[in-house]
Formats: structure tokens, C-alpha cells, sequence
């Protein structure tokens, strides 16, 4: 059976008419389901109305205990819940989730390196047969990106990353399609141009487009991303109107 | 089969020892079990650190829209997702739930009479077929006091009555027990002393207590709430150190 995976990211959740219409597309959706989404800009927000300055590196956000107080409460308090009761609203039977809960997603304080991320989780783990017997309720998981290390320390955690897990550990079960909504068409052949959408990459097209400098920079980790899922066994990835297979 | 719900409110959530103490013997319960938890004066701090002075009337706290956000964000985003992340450290299988999620428990806006509570939900329905079905899969639900009204609207709810709706409605499937953790011993003789507990209320007890002025004020709302569940099928429910039975 088709299992649907949709992660929307802060492009969407920032912008009340998209979220309302990618709600009202994944509501639709006739086969089991689970929606991911990122955070968006309300945590900044919150954090600059508390006074707390939000800390980036590398375009990443660092996670010190203010800010984790701030994601969680965003993210899984503010986000999820007014997602699942919109999703309520159009007759979708959603349920919120985090890592935590059923201990679905187990992940670890990331390691320092280089750069102390704080309380950024990288996944262990995905309790898949539980996940599983919820879906098999006829429920449609929300996850938000926070995670635990089942010691009870809660765990700020990449939403495309938390996707692709999921898409991964329920192929054991599922046919599974793993959709990232994109700000921009899909994968573009002028990055400049939203109408030179590439409809589909192959991992042998994929060679090709990154030899001639048409994929660069911060899309290669997403695509590397997606190949792996694949490879997993993950039966298609999308990201925007992309497809990506192994082979054609 | 027996079902245990747990009520914690603000004076165990408050003290983090005590609410320590609280997980560790929910998490030790053997039987099917829910866990039901207020909001605490984290809720409060927020609104003030936010510059959002909180409105109470009659000591309720009337929910406008800032509100709303303020008690969705600590209720069901930090307070729930900690708590869950606790119990699975516990060993515990917990999953944080509000009354939107797998539209468990259905509520409308509080119809204004002479005060205007604003999103304060009144509680019309609880979908224990669903949660029966949730629990049977060896999951302990947790629960905080934020309901919707299927129409995308977010409610904030009295935590004592979220678990006595579930507490009645699951009676339909279990013997259920309904525990109300309090800040005193329980119901007692003399208010100023601790050590004069009243181990055992019945139906007739309670007649004559009123009229000797040993139960009054606040406690008379809850005791008929806890009466309430009995008569609507709840085996048992405890205040503190104090059992409720119909008839001995």
C-alpha cells in the first residue's frame, strides 16, 4: 500500500494562504499519510519579543536552553496544534506527534566539533512499528521537528531530516513517496527561471547536472538527501514538482 | 480491566521535585493509565516576560487571543512535550495529546452570559473509540487542558474537567479510577490541619458534611463533579488522600 509523506517548510507555514491550501492538499489525499513540518519564523519572533537574540551559524540555528524552551513551544505548542485542529477542521482524523512521543524518534545531543549546535538532535531511531499500528488506526501523524534521547532531554531536530527517517524506517511496511514542498518549482535549470523546472532526475542525471554547475550549493545536500532515501528504499522522492528516481 | 487517570495541576507542576514524584508513580501504575495535567504559573511568567498582563475573573482566566497562544505554546508545546519526554525516560510509553488530536475531545466556545471568558472551551463530546483503541496499543495518553471545536478553533480548557470527561467516557470500557493529586492530604476536618483527613466520603456523607460547614467554598464544585462521575459510571474518584463512593 501507498503511504504519502509531505514535509512543509517555513516558506509554507509563514504564509497563511499557502499553509491553508497545503493543508487542504494533504487532507485530500486518499492513501495513509503523514504531514512534517519545519518551524518558520514565528520562533524568531517569539525569541525577539523575550529579548532573546537568536543565534545562527552556517545558517543554522543554535539551540542553547532559551531557545529550545522557545522551538518546542513553537513548534510542537503553537504549530502542530493549530495544524491538527485545522486539519481536524476538513475532516482529516490528524494526530500531533514529536519524537517523543512513543518514543518514535530517538536521537542523540550532536556531537561538537568544530561548532556547538547546543540542543540539536541528530536521529538514532525510529520506532516504525508503532508508527505503523497508529496508521493502521486510519490516522495521519503531524510531526514537528523536536526529538528526545529518552533520558527526557528534548532535542531541536532537521524537519527534512526527520522526513526522509520516517519515509525510510515505513518503507518496511509501504510504498512510500516522499514529498518536500519547495519554495520554487523544483529543481530548476536556471536557477533564476521558475519556469525551467527539470521534471525528473535520475542518480546518472544527477552526475551530470552537478559536473556542468546546474545543481550547486545548498540544493547537492537536499538531492544527496534524497538519493539516499531511495537507496534506503524509499520508493520516490519529490522535491516541488522534481521527481527523483534511482533509474529511470 | 481497571483504568487509572491521573489529574496533576499547578502545585505539582510548579515544584519540580513533586512533579518528578508524580511521573515516577504514573509511570509504576501497571494497569491501562491516562495522565491529565494543568498549567502551572509557567503560563503566567510568559505572558509577563511577553508584556501580556493575564486577565482572571472569579479566578478563572479569561483566554483572549494573545492568551490563547500563550497557554497553547506552554500547555501543549513545553508542559506536555517534558512531561511525555520524562515518562519515556521512565520507561513509560507516553504520548502527548490534546483534545484536537484524533478530535479526542470536541468543545465549543463558552456561550457568554455574564462575563466573557473569550476561547474558553465547554466540553461536548470525547471520542473514546479512538482512544480505547489507542490505549489498547500500550500507550499511556497525557494529556493537557487545550480542546477545539472541529472548526479549527483552539480551546483552553478546565483540566479537571477533561479528566473526568475521559474518566466517564472510558467507563464504558474499563473500571475506571479518576485521582485528583491536591495540595492538601485531601478532603479534611479542619482545613488548617493536614492530619485530620477524611479517608472516605459517601453520597450521604457529604449531605451532612455540607451542613455541618466541613466542606465549603471551593471544595463543593469539585466534590459534585466527583459525584458527577460516579453517578455516570466512574468506579472510583480520589481527591488527595480521599475516596468518593456512592454508597459504602
Amino acid at each position: 500500500m501507498k503511504l504519502k509523506i509531505i514535509k512543509i517548510g517555513g516558506n509554507v507555514i509563514n504564509d497563511k494562504a499557502k499553509l491553508a491550501e497545503a493543508l487542504k492538499d494533504f487532507a485530500a489525499i486518499k492513501t495513509p499519510k503523514i504531514l512534517v513540518h519545519g518551524g518558520g519564523r514565528k520562533a524568531s519572533e517569539l525569541s525577539q519579543q523575550m529579548n532573546i537574540e537568536p543565534k545562527m551559524i552556517n545558517g543554522r540555528r543554535v539551540t542553547d536552553e532559551a531557545t529550545l524552551e522557545i522551538v518546542t513551544m513553537v513548534y510542537s505548542g503553537l504549530l502542530n496544534t493549530q495544524i491538527v485542529a485545522n486539519l481536524q477542521a476538513l475532516d482529516c482524523n490528524a494526530v500531533g506527534l514529536n519524537g517523543a512521543d512513543l518514543n518514535l524518534i530517538q536521537s542523540h545531543k550532536r556531537v561538537v566539533k568544530d561548532i556547538d549546535y547546543g540542543f540539536a538532535g541528530d536521529i538514532d531511531f525510529c520506532n516504525s512499528t508503532l508508527l505503523k499500528q497508529l496508521i493502521d488506526l486510519g490516522v495521519s501523524p503531524v510531526f514537528c521537528a523536536i526529538t528526545h534521547d529518552k533520558n527526557g532531554q528534548l532535542l531541536n531536530t532537521n524537519a527534512d531530516t526527520i522526513a526522509s527517517t520516517l519515509a525510510v524506517a515505513l518503507s518496511d511496511y509501504f510504498e512510500v513517496e516522499l514529498t518536500y514542498t519547495f519554495e520554487k518549482a523544483g529543481v530548476l535549470y536556471d536557477a533564476e527561471d521558475n519556469n525551467s523546472l527539470i521534471p525528473l532526475i535520475t542518480k546518472s542525471d544527477y552526475k551530470q547536472l552537478k559536473a556542468d554547475k546546474i545543481i550547486f550549493d545548498g540544493m547537492i545536500p537536499k538531492i544527496d538527501n534524497a538519493f539516499l532515501a531511495l537507496e534506503k528504499g524509499v520508493n520516490l522522492v519529490e522535491i516541488g514538482g522534481t521527481k527523483f528516481l534511482l533509474n529511470t
